[in-house]
């Protein structure tokens, strides 16, 4: 056995652990019975304690060293010896006790956030939010960092980020989305979307939805869509992605809902096949991925070439929606609000409330914001940005489960993802002027094949940075969001 | 840590592998995309190895010897260990060598078999058939065995069972079957179940069965049933128990197999939960465990004070039934047909089925018969018990999966299970002599409860003699079967 192989075989039976932990989170959300908890649960931690187990022993590291100094630099060999290492240092750095803590800590902090999002008391969930912030802070002094503590627990989620990235990514977002919410608020004439809400026959949303994303590419041989409370996209293996969609009264959570995890579920579905099981498979990080669920759910599925496409099929499942023209349908799934929920912002908005969250956290973590005095700096952050102020704090500062697991750091990956998306569509508009016409034509073949030739079928091979200038010229750059969303809210509001 | 907390900790981590390889499974027969198939196939064989590996370890040795020390005869910890040991011996016997080689060959002989049956070529699967009878053969010289190469082969499905024990069992039915198979086809007025047989909505299907099964005691806090080609009942823990149903022109098909698959459940619900986890939890040998599904299918299900209760349900979901009266429905789903195909088969022939499966396998298992004969001497033992003979092996000998997949020695549990099932039924009537108005009043509470403390809540805490003799004051006792079948069916036939 080569020692590639050798490496493969140890890897391969750490992938059986953690995928069958994925199986069993995915069941846990969709089908497993109320009962099926206690026992779920430990199932899963122990695994999840086997596959790190084997994972940071001697033999695997052994099993890399050999097979790093074999491979050949800048081959695929390479790059699977690369991410593995990555994930292997830093699973190293955390040790068993510090991990058993953490997970325990954030078992009971995300029941306290519950209940005191229930019953809006943060009081009784700002003292175990200060160890959760304790606790981040140790983690980043594991793992290490030279300039700030926030650069260390922002790297696990999206590799080579800083606090200076998102910094200047902030920096150059915050002031022209303040002044283009304050523009558009202003606007004479707004979108009415009152019709999108109401009573929807949920096995027709689920057909519509399946239409949908089967159009834009989604490969359901390889895949399938279920329900669950929160939607998410997660996969087995390639040949096995699973989304999920939830149904509420406004008819576009289905819709795009579906669109954005069928945007995380295709750039899954494009790793090489070969390359299943291996760490260089699926997405690169999170920032990335994000920025091919909000492509196809924003650039594409709210644009109107896609809708002229689409709305005709949409009536004929929902006669009684009154959408109007396939203008006023396009100027109400657009219609941008100030609002408090992260979760139903709009395009325009959304980075406004990711950056409250970041400047928060960062905040927290130095110490310069005392846990116990987060609800007044929220609701401050809220009146500067968004003009708002949260009635409750189950309305303003205990809306997000991120803080109640241990994800600091996570929050800026989301506007990345904004950000890139525009990016990474004027890319591909310079090599396919005619996308919108494709679009309106329900041709979608030749963009995802763009995105797969350029983004998906590299899997986690080169670093975000890499991938992203190698496939749209440079890294990330604001411009192209604040172009798109200026151009496109100014044509909807008459501006 | 005590010596049996010791222990627990190693099955539990054990029981984590396993379970989590059932969950697979499960998602594989429900849900899976076929683009799935191969990453799920090696995340199970990987998981599947690692469980073993773990569990035949000096390590579990070890331990076990301590806490067996370490029990207090006839305790709980004491039937832990006893049932530990079983399993531990068993899997220690097969050599991880032929435990490979067999699940490569059976999974080939799976394939084969798959093909033959579709083309009718016994040829083809012929060869393959003669391996996987030889490594039955070597397998249970592993095992080992003093009388007879079956009894190695059968008592890793039924503890304690042997050739004696099933030749004891056929003997005594075979006559009296044969005879009133007979006595039914010449009965001068046969039922007419012609109404059942038509184009049925699947979702009233689903939503009648789900009816059905939680109103005799399935619980669905700690269960679901889904839908599944070949319908089954499986369990990750004593709170997560799922069933599966099938759909076809038979509307029995649906309503039948879910009673049945429910009575597995209700036995796997019924362990204490303390016992979660251990390998004295759930049902405590396939015979016993079939007498459960059979009970509740046959003898609650298809007798006349359910539908008294159920039928105008049922006609509730189905307005155009032509069901006629609840007796002509009853005859109806009571009719005895001299068949080809076992799964189809009604409860008086099924045994005969059973019968020709067990002696084929015995006799190719001594040589007496060779396995390139077997079609012939299939269709001669269809000929001399149900006076039928298969047009195709298809419809004959290459119908059942079981051989192909190695499983010798399984097919007479299916016997003991209907055999029980009416000795059972006896011994509740004798405590609850009203059953059958309870019945008729849609009332299952005390029928589940008198099952539940009989037999379910002793989970594999004692062998399958001990547990029978207990809940009925004798071991296994054909008589029962063979009074009750007979009372019925001359009932229903006029004889």
């Amino acid at each position: 056995m080569s020692a590639q192989q050798a490496l493969h075989e140890r890897i391969f039976d750490i992938n059986a652990l953690n995928s069958a932990v994925t199986v069993l989170d995915w069941d846990q959300q969709t089908y497993m019975p109320e009962g099926g908890a206690e026992a779920r649960g430990e199932h899963a931690s122990r695994l999840t304690r086997m596959a790190h187990e084997m994972f940071v022993s001697d033999e695997t590291r052994d099993l890399l060293e050999k097979a790093t100094a074999a491979a050949a630099p800048g081959s695929v060999d390479a790059a699977v010896c690369r991410v593995a290492q990555r994930e292997l240092d830093l699973a190293t750095k955390l040790p068993a006790e510090l991990v058993a803590r953490r997970s325990k800590l954030s078992t009971q902090a995300h029941e306290d956030w519950v209940k005191a999002r229930k019953t809006n008391d943060f009081k009784t969930f700002s003292p175990i939010l200060t160890q959760m912030v304790d606790i981040a802070r140790e983690t980043a002094d594991c793992i290490g960092y030279t300039d700030h503590v926030y650069d260390a627990l922002t790297d696990q989620f999206e590799e080579g980020a800083t606090k200076a990235t998102w910094d200047a990514m902030f920096d150059g977002i915050r002031e022209p989305l303040v002044n283009l919410v304050k523009e558009i608020q202003g606007a004479p004439n707004h979108p009415d979307n009152s019709f999108m809400f109401g009573e929807w026959n949920t096995a027709d949303q689920s057909k519509f939805t399946e239409e949908l994303v089967q159009a834009i590419g989604f490969d359901f041989k390889r895949g399938r869509q279920d329900t669950a409370p929160h939607p998410f996209c997660t996969n087995f293996s390639i040949g096995d992605v699973r989304l999920t969609t939830r149904y509420q009264d406004y008819l576009g959570a289905s819709i795009f809902g579906s669109l954005h995890e069928a945007g995380h579920g295709m750039y899954e579905q494009g790793s090489p096949m070969e390359w299943d099981r291996l760490p260089i498979a699926g997405g690169v990080s999170l920032g990335v991925h994000e920025s091919q669920s909000r492509l196809w759910e924003n650039i594409v599925g709210r644009s109107l070439p896609f809708w002229q496409h689409f709305l005709p099929r949409l009536e004929g499942y929902f006669p009684n929606l009154r959408a109007g023209n396939v203008n006023d349908f396009y100027r109400a799934i657009n219609k941008v609000e100030r609002s408090l929920i992260r979760v139903e912002a709009d395009e325009v908005t959304y980075n406004l409330h990711i950056m409250i969250r970041y400047e928060l956290e960062c905040a927290m973590l130095t110490g310069e914001l005392a846990v116990k005095d987060l609800p007044e700096a929220w609701n401050a952050k809220y009146e500067a940005y968004l003009g708002l102020t949260p009635p409750t704090d189950a309305d303003g500062c205990l809306q997000d489960v991120h803080w109640s697991m241990g994800a600091l750091g996570y929050f800026p990956t989301y506007s990345m993802g904004n950000i890139l998306s525009y990016q990474i569509w004027d890319a591909l508009k310079a090599d396919i002027p005619n996308a919108d016409e494709l679009m309106a034509n329900g041709h979608f073949a030749e963009i995802l094949e763009w995105l797969r030739s350029k983004i998906y079928q590299h899997g986690s091979r080169y670093t975000p940075k890499e991938l992203i200038t190698q496939a749209t010229g440079k890294p990330m750059d604001a411009s192209h969001y604040l172009n798109g969303i200026t151009a496109k809210y100014r044509a909807i509001y008459n501006l």
